[in-house]
């Protein structure tokens, strides 16, 4: 299992449901005309509230500021792992839960904030640049190694992973498919997919018109949607109130009961709540760990 | 030869080069999406000044107000013309060059504005709703009758078409294309032509930085381009100034010597000029023809 830090330093971004219009041109540029842009890294994930879109500093400078964009302070930097066969882990499930006790687990002890972005081939784990310089690797695990002038994250938020909010979690009825799709056959789907994400909501929809079934769009970097198995995945969603980006340990508490029941896991964080997308024969048992497990902290 | 009245009430507007990027949104629907708009008569031309779009009442409605967009204040009606086979037209040429002896000359001399949008199939010709109500068939041709409360366009712009001005006529280096395109294709290429339509033009571009060759895209109505028999057209464009909506008679100008030597051409009118595009091999009499038109009628 190799950690690869990329070489891209990230700006996660929001976009209001009213302000899309308005972005309509740079983000059709930044999906479609890859050879327009020297934008590397791009992943845009719809939800009730708005926009997400994470992407390099050049992909940034195409969408100008304005009252319905806002910006994250931090530039933040992509880790993703990737099995190169030799992996000593037993688990044969898919995405984050796979990553759970190499990486996630300790980043939350070390206390640094991810922010993850779980695409069909790989799951990205996006990190506070200043948080840590240097990772080491003990006994097959990577370990980051703060640097000097780095300051204790625990110090810093004044929480610690361990005894986090333990933050409530929603379950929607909708199904989701988690798909990949060959770069070469996006201009085939370009309008469908242009439909899907600019013109599917209106704008005076009321978000909480239906708690139970939520629209949610994943767009990711480098990849896309065809349907592999079809497989179909159930939704929990984390946070009662929009999550902010200081606190560690949010994913780690997600993603560590699901680890240990071998749970194949997606797990995507948008600009205010985690989703984490598990198969649909699952959904119960871990809306049930979850609800145990929340129960357990708060006695 | 039937003349048709389409029943579309249009509107002549015009979106600044800047503007586009705002207008990106409306824009794509109206053009790919067809099954979001109630919009059934788009057409969209780019010029090295700027964008003209012509839409019915529904399209428009898309269209918000702002300092990008003009608007041409009247509603226009468009007429085509359906050749049902029986015509007495001894011409073989395509285009407008067919259908000026039987309706262009005549509304001309009616004193009608008109406004022409040539596309592959027909050839839409946009005149102001007021003019007319009621048209009658006389040796094949199809005169406009003036309705009781329409004033004589001749006193109202004070201009007869017999001396109308003449217009300069510029001829730029470039060659064209003239295609038809099955709707149902219009998604496999729809990348390519969101690249040629909303990217492919540099906004801080000088527009008059080679007068030799200009940008020139249209996008007709209810068809595109698909190349046919790889044959090339040259453009005349016409006017030194923008041209202005109330002069009547430019059209037959310049389609009155096409026809009389058989020269196919498509006209089509824009916010600021009208363009013909004419067969390659022609271009250089077409050019000379309406040089020495030019003499005839200023001496």
């Amino acid at each position: 299992m190799d950690l690869h830090i990329l070489d891209h330093r990230l700006r996660v971004t929001c976009i209001s449901k009213s302000g899309l219009q308005r972005y309509t041109h740079p983000l059709i540029k930044l999906i479609f005309l890859r050879n327009r842009t020297r934008c590397k890294f791009f992943s845009l994930t719809e939800t009730p509230e708005n926009y997400t879109v994470v992407l390099d500093e050049e992909g940034f400078k195409e969408l100008q500021a304005s009252e319905h964009l806002q910006v994250e302070g931090s530039t933040w930097l992509p880790l993703n792992v990737v099995s190169n066969g030799n992996t000593s882990s037993s688990s044969q499930a898919a995405g984050v839960t796979k990553i759970t006790k190499s990486v996630i687990a300790p980043l939350a002890e070390q206390h640094v904030s991810v922010f993850m972005l779980s695409t069909y081939q790989t799951d990205f784990i996006l990190t506070l640049v200043e948080e840590f310089s240097i990772f080491r690797e003990e006994r097959g695990e990577f370990l980051p190694v703060h640097s000097q002038d780095a300051c204790d994250g625990s110090q810093r938020n004044g929480r610690d992973a361990a005894h986090a909010t333990v933050h409530p979690v929603l379950v929607p009825e909708n199904q989701f498919c988690v798909m990949s799709l060959d770069p070469e056959t996006l201009p085939a789907i370009a309008t469908t997919l242009i439909d899907v994400l600019f013109y599917s909501s209106s704008f005076k929809e009321d978000a909480s018109a239906d708690p139970e079934r939520i629209k949610f769009f994943s767009f990711p970097a480098d990849l896309l949607f065809t349907s592999s198995s079809g497989e179909l995945w159930r939704m929990v969603r984390i946070g009662g109130q929009p999550l902010g980006f200081d606190e560690c340990g949010i994913v780690a508490q997600i993603s560590q009961p699901l680890a240990e029941s071998d749970i194949s896991a997606y797990y995507i964080s948008t600009f205010s709540f985690d989703h984490a997308l598990v198969p649909e024969e699952d959904i119960e048992s871990v809306s049930e760990m979850l609800q145990t497990q929340r129960k357990d902290i708060s006695t």
